[in-house]
This record gives C-alpha cells, sequence and structure tokens, in this order.
C-alpha cells in the first residue's frame, strides 16, 4: 500500500546522507541523485540525468556537482503541463548537536519520521511522486502531463541550476505552463498556500592577522588579535533591538500597506505556541503583526558563526590567526542583492577601517538570493484552494515564507511561468535544526493533496494561461 | 650515542596523542604517564604513579585523572635534592588546522623536529632524563639527588596536581631544596633564565536562547539570537587599541617602577624579527619596553573562539540556539583571580542586562592561576647564569614569561622551596599553533645545560638554602 511504500522509500532517501555543504559527501550526494532518477525511471518516466558541471572550491580545486534529475509523465498537448521542482540535498547534521536519533536512520516515534532531510525536501518529493504513482496504481490517466526537475544544491545556494534553466528553456521548460514547489511548510495545524519568499545574501567576513595560530599566553598584549577585529565589526551589523545597523537596508524595504496589514491581522497565529515551539519566554516583538511581518516581509541579520577560531568544548588557549565569520541578510522586495552586498563591504570595511588595525578585512558574498512573490488570485492559487478545500475541508492560510527558495525567482525571470509554492510540511518540522521530522499525517494527506491539485489544475481554461 | 637515543624516545612520545583537554583521548593520556614512568623506572630510580583522583566534566560525569609521575635519583643527605617539574600532556592539534607534517609524528626537516608537544614540554622533560641519563652513563656519581615530578593535566589548569603537591609536603618533597622548571622559552637566540610568569583566568560565557538550532530563514527577525547577544557582550571586554574595559582589572596592576623600565630597555629584543616571526606588519606597541611590558607583565584579554555556533567551512543558515564564548585575562601582579572572577562576571551580567534580552547567561571562570615572580639574585639563579656561560659562554638573558606555569606559584606556596625556570625551547618554537617543533640544537645544548646545572647547584652552600 502507499503508507509502507512510502516509508520504505522515505527511509532509503534519508539513509543517503546528501549533505550538498559538506565536499565530502559529494560521492552520497551523486548517489543521492541517481537513486532519485532511477526510482522515476521505474515508473516509466522519461527520466533524465543533467550534467551541470563543476564548482569551484574556496582553495581552488573543482569538484562535480550533482547532477539534475528530470522527468517527464505524459507529452499530451491538449493537456496542461506542470514542473514539480524539489531537492534532495540537506543541511549538515551530527547525532552529538543534539539528535535524539541517528539523523540519517529515518525513525517514527509516535507517527512522527525523524531524519535530517525527511520534511526539507525529501518527503514532498517523494509525495509528487507518490501521487503519480497513485495515478497509475488506479489505472488513471494522469489529468495534466507532470513534468519533475529535482536538484542536489538547494541547501548551498542551488549552484548551476539557473544556468540549466536558461539553458533548458526552449527545450525541457518549452511546454511547462506551470512551477509547482513544495520546498515549505504550513504556518499552523491549517493548510496553507504560500505566496512569497525571502531571498538571502550570505556573506564571508575574513579577518586575517598572524601568520600563523599564537599562544594567548606567550603572545597576548603583543598583537592585534583577528577575534577581537572580528567581534568588534560583528556587533555593528545589528542593534540588540533588532535594528539592521547597515546604512540603506532598512530604507530599500518596500513599506507595509494597510491591506497587507490588515491581512496579517486575519491570519491564524497563536504566540504563545510559537514560543512554546520554540522554547523562548520572549519575542522580538510582541504583537502578532509586527512578529509575521518581520517573519516574512522585513530583512534580518543573522551571525551563523566564526570558522577558524577554537570551537571544540574545552579550553584552548589560542590566539586564532584567521578566522571567518559567516552571517546573512535576508532579503525581501525592493532589496536587491548586488546593491546589498555593495553596502555590506563598504560599511564593514568603513567600521572596520576606524579600528586602525593592522590585520586584513574580506568581505565576500557567497549566496545572493532575491525575494519571491506571487498574486494570490492566480488561478493557479485558485486550483490550490480547491484541492485544499477537497481534502482537508477548510480554507487554506494564505502566508509567505521567512526563508529562501531562490529557484522561484529564477523560474519566475527566465520561463515567465507563473509558480505556485504548497508545502505539506508541518509547521514545527524543525526545519535545518535538531530532529527534523515529517509527520505520517501530513505525508499522506499532502499527498492526497497533489493528488487533488493535479485534478483541479486540470480544470483551469487554456486560455487563462 | 645520545642523539639517536634522544631521538627514538621523542619519536616515541609525540606519537602518543595526549591532549588533556579532549575527553576522548584520555587512554592516550593514560599510556603516556605509563610511558613516562617506565622510562624513569629502566634507569633505575625510584617511582611512583600517583593517583589523584578525578575530575569532574561538564555534563557531570567523571573522569579518572591521568596520575602524576614520581621518581627519585638518590637520597644522599649530604647532597642537594633537586625537584625538576614538567608536564607530557599536549594542547590539541589536527593536520587541518594548517600543519605542514602529521602532528603526532615527529618529523625533522633541515634541525628542526616538528611535532605537537616537542616543544611543550616533553623534549624538556626528555632533556632532564637525559642529563640523569649522561651521569649514568660516564658512571659518574650525580652531584646533586634528583627528582621528578611529572604531570598529564598541565594545559587544563594541572587538575589534581595542587593537592597532590600538599598531600606529599611533607613525604616526597619534605627533602626537596630546588624546584627546577623548564616550561618555557627563550626571547631570542641567546639563552635565558626565567624569573616571571603571569597567570590566566580562563572564562566560559554562555548564552542560551531557543531550546534547539533554529532555521535562520524560517525564524530570522522573530527571536532574539544568542549570538548577536554573545557579540555584543564580548566586544565590551577589550578596546580596539587594547585597553580592558573591565572595571577594576587595571587598577590592579603594579605599577611599572623605574628599575624595570631600564632593565627591560637593556634586553636584546629585535622588534622587526618579532614581527617577522609572527607575521604581521603592526604590533600592540611600537616601542620595546612597552611591548615588553604587555608581554609580561600587564594583563590582557583574549578571545579564543566559540562553541556551539557554526565553525566548519561553508555555509549554513542556522541560528544557534546555545553558544559559549571561550575567553581569557591573563595574571599579573596584584591582580588576584578571585577577584578577578567576580570583576567580569558582574561587568558581563550588567552588560547583558542593558540588552534587554530573554536569553540566558552564564559566566564561569574553569582556570584561575595566578601569577609567579622570582629574586633573580638568589644563588638559584646565579648557578643558573654560570651554568649558562659554561655551556654558552654568554651571560643569559633574565626574563619574564608572558604564559601561564600556575605550578610555580603552587610550589612556592606549599613548600615554600625556590624555584627557578630554566627554558631551553627556542623563540620561535610555535607553541600552542600549528608546526610546533624543538630544534635539535636546543635539545642537545639544552640537555649539556641541564647536565651542568647539576653541577653548578652542587656547589651552592648549604647554609644558603
Amino acid at each position: 500500500g502507499e503508507r509502507e511504500c512510502g516509508e520504505k522509500s522515505g527511509e532509503e532517501w534519508v539513509a543517503i546522507e546528501s549533505d550538498s555543504s559538506n565536499v565530502l559527501k559529494r560521492p552520497d550526494l551523486h548517489r543521492m541523485m541517481e537513486t532519485t532518477a532511477q526510482k522515476l525511471r521505474l515508473m516509466g518516466g522519461t527520466v533524465e540525468l543533467v550534467d551541470i558541471g563543476e564548482q569551484e572550491l574556496p582553495n581552488g580545486q573543482t569538484l562535480a556537482l550533482p547532477k539534475v534529475v528530470t522527468a517527464t509523465f505524459g507529452t499530451d498537448p491538449n493537456k496542461h503541463t506542470v514542473c514539480v521542482y524539489g531537492h534532495v540535498d540537506v543541511q549538515p547534521a551530527k547525532l552529538e548537536d543534539g539528535w535524539a536519533t541517528d539523523p540519517y536512520n529515518l525513525t517514527d516515534i509516535n507517527g512522527n519520521l525523524y531524519g535530517r532531510g525527511a520534511s526539507d525536501n525529501k518527503a514532498p518529493v517523494l509525495a509528487w511522486i507518490h501521487a503519480v504513482e497513485a495515478y497509475q496504481a488506479l489505472s488513471m490517466e494522469l489529468p495534466v502531463n507532470v513534468k519533475f526537475v529535482i536538484e542536489g544544491m538547494e541547501e548551498t545556494g542551488s549552484n548551476g541550476l539557473d544556468a540549466m534553466i536558461l539553458a533548458q528553456r526552449d527545450t525541457f521548460f518549452s511546454d511547462v505552463d506551470y512551477i509547482i514547489i513544495s520546498d515549505c511548510g504550513w504556518l499552523s495545524r491549517r493548510p496553507a498556500l504560500t505566496y512569497g519568499t525571502r531571498g538571502n545574501c550570505y556573506f564571508f567576513a575574513e579577518v586575517e592577522g598572524p601568520k600563523q595560530d599564537l599562544h594567548s599566553g606567550v603572545y597576548g598584549g603583543t598583537v592585534i588579535e583577528p577575534m577581537t577585529d572580528l567581534i568588534g565589526i560583528l556587533d555593528t551589523l545589528i542593534s540588540p533591538s533588532g535594528k539592521i545597523l547597515i546604512p540603506g537596508i532598512r530604507e530599500a524595504v518596500a513599506p507595509l500597506s494597510d491591506e497587507e496589514w490588515k491581512m496579517y491581522q486575519d491570519i491564524q497565529f497563536d504566540m504563545d505556541s510559537y514560543k512554546n515551539k520554540i522554547g523562548v519566554t520572549q519575542l522580538m516583538y510582541s504583537n502578532k503583526v509586527d512578529l509575521l511581518a518581520h517573519m516574512w516581509r522585513y530583512p534580518t541579520v543573522s551571525v551563523h558563526g566564526i570558522e577558524g577560531a577554537f570551537s571544540d568544548s574545552g579550553s584552548k588557549t589560542v590566539i586564532p590567526a584567521k578566522v571567518t565569520a559567516k552571517f546573512s541578510i535576508r532579503q525581501v522586495p525592493n532589496m536587491d542583492p548586488a546593491m546589498v552586498k555593495k553596502q555590506v563591504t563598504d560599511y564593514l570595511h568603513s567600521v572596520f577601517a576606524k579600528r586602525k588595525s593592522p590585520n586584513k578585512l574580506k568581505v565576500t558574498m557567497v549566496i545572493g538570493a532575491k525575494p519571491w512573490l506571487a498574486d494570490t488570485q492566480h488561478p493557479l492559487y485558485e486550483a490550490g484552494k480547491a484541492a485544499v478545500k477537497r481534502v482537508f475541508d477548510m480554507d487554506p492560510d494564505l502566508i509567505r515564507e521567512g526563508g529562501t527558495i531562490p529557484i522561484a525567482r529564477t523560474f519566475q525571470d527566465v520561463t515567465g511561468k507563473s509558480i505556485i509554492m504548497m508545502p505539506i510540511g508541518g509547521f514545527d518540522d524543525g526545519l535545518h535544526s535538531q530532529n527534523e521530522k515529517m509527520s505520517r499525517y501530513n505525508y499522506i494527506e499532502g499527498t492526497k493533496l497533489f493528488i487533488a491539485y493535479l485534478n483541479e489544475v486540470s480544470q483551469i481554461k487554456k486560455t487563462s494561461v
């Protein structure tokens, strides 16, 4: 049955440590793409593993990118053609980060399936596959042609995918009418359709001083320490109350309209349950509209960590010679990553210059992903509302996503096609953190939603495309 | 011969990864103590492996401390008795930190022996052993009774050693006249005697927020991030020009006397070669006296790193839930670690309170080691000067040590015996950093110095003890 079949694939897929940020795991990632392609081949799809070239590593070496899997089910010109986008690479995960179970061994606890990538994005990709399988198992013709484009570099910025989409714009993508993305989650227990995402500019700020690490007893007091400089400049990015201090960033943000304010006010969102979920006593904003707005449509700065400093447990008396901070700024309309890159770089260099340090600062932007916004009145969204109504017997929340799904923006810019984001992940799935999971409920009902959605899309009038 | 024998022991000792800060390496550390004991037993010493109990880990578990090795060569009551202190544990080291060679495979490159612990402190301990062996090989009676006390927890604060010294004050240490420590290095190519060391207060500042790591896209903007808080408080410890900002710290420092100023002025110290050695274009101070004073007799703050944040290469879009900064403040007369603990804790909590963050701050002092200062006119130092003159045909520099050798202070306080620090490490040995080494020249001439020094000490008048 669907249940057993879905679980078996889920186990097999989660067991592959397809961490795209770790170059040592690249063979696993290649295996993940091949496994995905093979699954689609066995279902009778026309499948290709598209070579998208190599990536250059910071040390100058090159490494083969994971191939992109494309698949086609049906080519009837009288039907609409949808293209489902998904990714099968994952964020890093280690048991010692605080996982209750082995992150690469899908584990069922009380109806939740725990494992890295379970929700982001392996189960949603499998749910789409199961939707096609369901039509096949019932010997029903697919109501629309279904294409898949599955990549393996999403977690590190979809390296190579933009060029592939551009290259295949007039071939694989030429007959595609709609793009569907299910790489996000609900806001509450209520199903949702997502009409916007934030972009992300990810920065490395490297401060380099002595030619090698030094003993802090022997040298402390005589050298200007790179860590002190780095902390000094990081402390100028954002105020304790969340105000971004980099000139020009806040000025670029589109103002919140009264309509938007009203819409946010009407969304079902429980502040207390949100607080409980993340385990904090106080949020950055104490009212719903401010909080949702800062989650979805305002930029923010997060400092992720520092490479090159002492990061293990225990005590080490070292002056690190070269330290690299990793931080990112979420992007919203009307920010422009190229402008943000310049604003951040100029600002940090000016702040650093005031320190009169002999150390060297290097600021690089390693990801520059634009935000995306859709029209919720489009027939694609009306079809989505109808499918949700059919499966869940309720109206969906119309929400935005704080995270970045940069490929939405690329699809829009390159193919000119309309896009819908139709999440099936739970609001508490723990993406990118410890104990990521997908509930059986969301996995199974989500599959039903996709089955119903294909049917709804088939009823969109061809003229309204 | 001495050369081959010394090299063989050096290889064997460096091959043991006796990292005392890594609890997973504790079996290697136990093996290191046993290897040391066995070496001394085979030389005919009276050897004991002294059980010093357990340490408590931050998670509440306990772990057996490495035993302390004591050894006695000769008990003639008509002779002086010296006790050589050393340690055979090492700092962490990984090839990927930037070592040119495997840190645990002693490698000879152009007369330098590279390996973790080569200079700090395995070769100096072996040189003392070779000094005794030299008398034995020549069938000469030792001119003084020689004792050894060798520990395995120096790099993490000599856990358990203070209590052991106190416990054996009236037994093993009762007939000891002088303590000799060779756990430091020269200032230049000129041999040196060391008459002072800085202490160290090592702090953990932990900021804890959400109950687990969060996706920075999904949650960024809604939570008060622990990393932002931690960076904010770390940035208040020290100014860009090296001024410590914690109230009370600078006020406690003994003023620099005119005599001291004159003495520093006369020390042979090449600022340009110091800059070249560490690879910087500018130091914290541009004149010799200020620089030496801030290296030896003023406190300083070093931030070593942050545990719990993202520290690998690549990019991860995480909001770390709990982050712990590691920083330390070097101690000089007349600072008091107990007072420093209070000053730092109170200050950080007051700075943190101003942020009005809901996150929790915990400040702990994990090491609190006092500074140490000796009288350079003492017969022990006169004997040192004579031994240097004999082996190197020059007068030693009288220097201080920026690093911490806390056990000197304990020996002084508990046994009341006089102490001398007689380094043989080179000024460029890279302690605690990548590519640590000991030169063959310093290893061999250092062994000769120790042989000569035992002879010089035997000539100190008994009354002057």
